[in-house]
């Protein structure tokens, strides 16, 4: 049975909330999440004591972005095995919550199988519990330094592109803390440039249909206090015309061989005004983004949403109406086409940068080589 | 003291509904307008007994849009010379009601030019009334003229650009029959194209933040058993990479000298989307629309709206509860970016088309010519 409760932030500090931790109150271990539904209007905490609670904080999409949803499942199934569950039946539940979600199985199999080595080697179920604790926080502290590292790349080549300094930077989407153990991908590159005093604006396109861009990279760039401006996804063109717009810097679900790039829908017109305009377009993503087993844009599956995303408005605060819980903006019966992602083609894409460095121009061969690479050990 | 009343259309045929009408009831003459603030949940009536009510409905925006505006404003002080009240004075609140209008100051101009002229020369205030009562209809009738030469001049050369029929055409914003006297500027091309048997889709822009597409044109759309599909403005880019876009059609608020063209603010980024991917870009929109005295896009001032309109989201059936009336949909305290318009160059524009023809390619020698061209006699 799902176990949780809710914490409000007492201080109301914007800058102090983690997304995910551990803690190990006298009650017992628990997983404290930062509750994404009610950003951002409010702070909320989800403490969940329990596996199901975290099924349920999973489905709800109070925890959400794929990096994440590994560290998820892998905290779930240490929480599992530190109260005393069956470990096996709540990683089962654990992969199920959001089937397609390949971080989320992934992370899950990691502490399941650090449970299962330390339990056959030793015995000991509290050393079995441990190991799994320690292969959560292991694939936590292992995407916190890929973001970090990334980050520095990324301002490199950001430096590097725009020697003047001063960068105006345009995001899409959110690829921060909230969707990463780190700071992110896209967005840590526009947060290290603010650190290194060298960020002037971040443009936050508000990224229709599900608002990601209004209400959760709004909600970091505040929280950081970087200098930062929402603007409805279609006035970005002004801002290329009036050159405001020094780079873009978006994420990546997938990543093809060929270097073509399935992000938020949106990225693509984004990347093809920054090629008439003259104006970098950055990709940020760990390497494994890159599917070698994507030969190329046409080949990545993109991900048909339903319309009333887009013909329906849907907040926590608002009256249900319409058949996707909102309120109608369309006429009843409008179709509306609402794909989640866009394929942008290698050769609008400036560079790639990954926690392994960045790849200029963007080739098949140059990302293989990427791909080769010996990795860096994992850490913790 | 405004007198007004609402009415809902029992029958609620969908094509049935005038935008804008003059009746004589026993009880006396009469304003009807539909109430564009209801759209498209409801298809409400409001009927105006005095020109103060009509200044009500064009200041809640009851009423709207440019050549709409200005035969609001003629039929209101037509009404006021009808049921014997102080022409001169409801003309001065009516021009007063939306002061940037300019559309609306010569609508109202020109029925009590007509109203004082009959006064002078008959001394007969019913005589008065009834020329400007004709004035009224002579500038609705001129402006119904206008938007059928423009879908007759616009099919014409949709069929001419796209030899192949069976046209799938992007719009933006709403330019159909709710902002004119007729059926509109670029949405009557896409309408004559539907009667013609060759509109295969109608692609809806939503057009952020006010959603113009979601509620008016797809509205307009599904009154007149079009087939089209809503999209959110970013999602346009994914229907040109996928081939589905034949042609772009927008409207125009106003056109330099030069071609530039000022329309609602994501025109430029489909303008560009259009150029890389090949698709004609449309612009449709009454000579009077051609401003002389503004050479060129740098010249035209671009309105900045409230930013709360990216910010918040508002709807009739939502709770009031940010600044703007609205629910948050951003941090509180987000600043925005929220211009109303945009700017598109004349070479990114293949053709404008007016009631007097079209113009293509677009250069400042072409449109003097056209605008020197001799106009019909104003209809009616």
């Amino acid at each position: 049975m799902a176990d949780q409760y809710a914490q409000t932030r007492e201080d109301n500090r914007l800058a102090g909330t983690p997304v995910i931790r551990w803690e190990e109150p006298p009650e017992g271990p628990v997983v404290i999440l930062l509750d994404q539904t009610r950003l951002p209007a409010e702070e909320i905490e989800r403490v969940c004591t329990d596996a199901p609670a975290l099924v349920d904080a999973i489905r709800s999409l109070a925890v959400r972005g794929a990096p994440l949803l590994g560290i998820a499942g892998a905290y779930g199934v240490a929480l599992a095995a530190a109260r005393g569950f069956d470990v096996d039946e709540a990683a089962a539940a654990l992969t199920a919550a959001r089937p397609t979600a390949v971080n989320l199985a992934v992370g899950v199999r990691r502490a399941q199988s650090a449970h299962r080595a330390a339990l056959a080697e030793t015995g000991d179920t509290g050393r079995a519990a441990s190991a799994a604790l320690a292969a959560a926080r292991g694939l936590h502290e292992e995407d916190a330094a890929a973001s970090a590292r990334m980050a520095g790349h990324g301002l490199a080549l950001l430096d590097e592109l725009l020697p003047g300094g001063g960068h105006r930077v345009l995001t899409h989407c959110n690829s921060g803390s909230l969707v990463s153990g780190g700071e992110g991908t896209a967005f840590a590159v526009a947060l290290a440039a603010h650190r290194a005093g060298r960020l002037r604006r971040l443009w936050v396109d508000e990224t229709r249909p599900l608002l990601q861009g209004a209400r959760l990279t709004a909600y970091e760039a505040a929280r950081n206090d970087m200098a930062y401006t929402l603007l409805t996804d279609n006035a970005a063109g002004s801002l290329f015309a009036a050159g405001e717009v020094d780079a873009v810097l978006v994420g990546a679900d997938r990543i093809a061989a060929d270097g073509s790039v399935a992000n938020k829908v949106g990225s693509y017109p984004l990347a093809v005004l920054a090629r008439y305009h003259h104006v970098p377009f950055v990709v940020v993503a760990p390497v494994t983004t890159i599917d070698p087993d994507t030969p190329d844009g046409a080949s990545i599956e993109v991900e048909q949403r339903p319309g009333y995303e887009v013909t329906e408005f849907v907040a926590p605060q608002v009256p249900v109406a319409g058949a996707g819980g909102g309120v109608p903006v369309a006429p009843l019966g409008t179709q509306a086409y609402n794909p989640a992602f866009d394929i942008t083609p290698p050769e609008l894409v400036t560079a790639i940068v990954t926690e392994e460095g960045a790849v200029s121009p963007v080739t098949a061969k140059a990302l293989a080589d990427l791909c080769a690479k010996p990795r860096r050990a994992p850490v913790g």
